[in-house]
């Protein structure tokens, strides 16, 4: 059997440490070195359990661990991994980010996405973004199903959740807690910006079902609370922002083809919202599917990230999306084992 | 841009009719024959319609009509297909067929399925088993699902559905209208089968989250009519069988790690049942997805096989799994276009 597979986690916030822990746990992956760019209390805590290296120059951390695959968490912008996502290519290093904007990178620039797909292939390596959304429950599970369509006219697709298990710069991003003011003044200076993924969802919708999109417009809202929400990190006061109502439409030829609704709040059920995810499809035939309460985001994007290790490992080198490669599975095994072998009903 | 993507259709009966109808409607493929070999006054009427070539002679046929691609549409079991595909294989010919047996061949035969891998390796094509049954509602959307855990404990999904669309062969499997006492007895003859797909389904999820099945338990009771149900061909008195409750267990290491609950019978809703579409995972996190009413199972197969020709003639040679290959996505462009380039979020 092969050796481990060798992996170098970038990040060491919340959903960094999640992924190093579960790569930790692993059979047939190895963690072999965490980058942490800042001072991160939790990182110096944890170091000694993992056992691993850890650094904060991503160069010296890839060159003295030679990691076969690495998985980014640090931000949501293309801009901002950038940089590191070159570094490891150019160390021959398959990159898997949770990024937002590396689920379709053609969305935020279709320059930047050639030149990462030009990168990755002159080192022979695979570069992917993936997460819950985008990546899953708005864009490949609504391309899956369409699968089953002779044809379709429109698809619709809503996630509403639950923000309250989330970080500072998440609420931040969603308004929580600003009046309805400030809320609007947030949107203007681009404090408040909502979700982040829907362009990239639409790219890869559209690309993939053959749709060419001329336009797509968004319109983001406060979603304003009857009554108190508190968390351990913040409190919203009636007549506040609990979150913010994001919703995007694309046109193509005139006609409204993809409508993606995000709902995004602190405790939806103490106004009697419940949470789920929801895809409708009119065409042929007319498809619904849903799931309540919403895939929990934090833990499904860690999942990904660990779970896609042998999926991107197995492919053609290049920049790919959750829709170029084969679904995604529960590692239940040696990972080593599901590389060693293509299945294809051969047993094996 | 490439010529159209030569489409065979083997089979003309409900499915190869709707499939081969399919194929003359997309932009890129081009139906260029129907194989039937047995008297179908359908094949006589739609030719002319469809204006490709008709033949019975499948190794005649695939000569004459160079296909790049054929479409199988004309029984259940591996043993009944091997011919056809083989003969396709051997000239050259990517194979996708809608026998429930090929959407993992190794539940029935590994030595099968490693000849077919073999043969279509040496012949530079691929050869898939697709289908909403097994092949995408009880297992590829179960894997995908899946894929956000970092562990899962047990799956349970439930496909129930109405049969009156159904043709005579589907009708008579399920044991529909027989008593109690005949359709005890079919199932000791053979006559009555339930779902063919179980095996198939765990396969695949088995092997694609590394779980070892050490054995499988299936059951098959009647699903007893408390009032008459009438459809074209068949009449359900009371106290007869309206169709099959048909489950399958899959134990690993013990455990029962796979449960697949299919009622398949006519007219449910004269009895209060809702169809529907249902997968339940306990894991990290639990998960549960629904689709009410079910997925129609004869528009959908026929949309998948078709569908998946531009994922199976980009994939390596060989034979494929929907597991092993990206998902299926309904093809609204030109399908040229789709295998002119892979997309990965660079736009193009």
């Amino acid at each position: 059997m092969r050796a481990p597979i060798r992996v170098l986690v970038i990040g060491f916030g919340k959903m960094g440490t999640a992924i190093a822990r579960l790569v930790s746990e692993k059979p047939g992956l190895e963690l072999v070195g965490i980058c942490a760019r800042h001072d991160s209390p939790g990182s110096v805590a944890l170091q000694p359990e993992l056992g691993c290296r850890l650094g904060s120059d991503l160069d010296v951390l890839a060159e003295a661990t030679h990691p076969e695959v690495a998985i980014q968490a640090t931000c949501s912008r293309l801009a901002d991994v950038l940089d590191d996502v070159e570094t490891l290519l150019g160390h021959g290093v398959h990159v898997i980010s949770i990024a937002e904007e590396m689920a379709w990178p053609a969305a935020s620039s279709p320059e930047r996405a050639d030149r990462l797909d030009a990168l990755a292939r002159a080192n022979g390596v695979g570069v992917l973004g993936t997460g819950i959304n985008p990546g899953f429950v708005l864009d490949l599970l609504v391309v899956a199903l369409t699968g089953v369509c002779a044809h379709v006219e429109s698809i619709r697709a809503e996630r509403v959740n639950d923000l309250s298990p989330y970080g500072p710069s998440v609420l931040r991003a969603q308004g929580v807690g600003l009046t309805p003011e400030a809320f609007g003044k947030g949107l203007e200076t681009g404090s408040v910006v909502g979700h982040y993924g829907f362009p990239q969802s639409i790219g890869m919708i559209a690309k993939t079902l053959g749709w060419e999109i001329e336009r797509i417009e968004e319109t983001r809202e406060p979603i304003l609370s009857r009554q108190r929400r508190e968390t351990e990190l913040v409190t919203v006061e009636p007549g506040c922002a609990a979150g913010c109502l994001h919703t995007a439409v694309a046109y193509c030829q005139g006609r409204p083809v993809i409508r993606l609704v995000h709902p995004q709040q602190v405790h939806p059920h103490l106004e009697g919202v419940q949470t789920g995810d929801l895809i409708e499809i009119e065409g042929s035939p007319d498809l619904r599917l849903e799931g309540r309460p919403e895939i929990p985001g934090g833990r499904a994007t860690a999942a990904l990230a660990v779970n896609m290790i042998p999926r991107l490992l197995a492919a053609e080198p290049g920049l790919k999306s959750m829709a170029d490669l084969p679904v995604p599975a529960a590692m239940l095994g040696d990972v080593r084992g599901l590389l060693e072998q293509q299945s294809g009903g051969k047993g094996g």
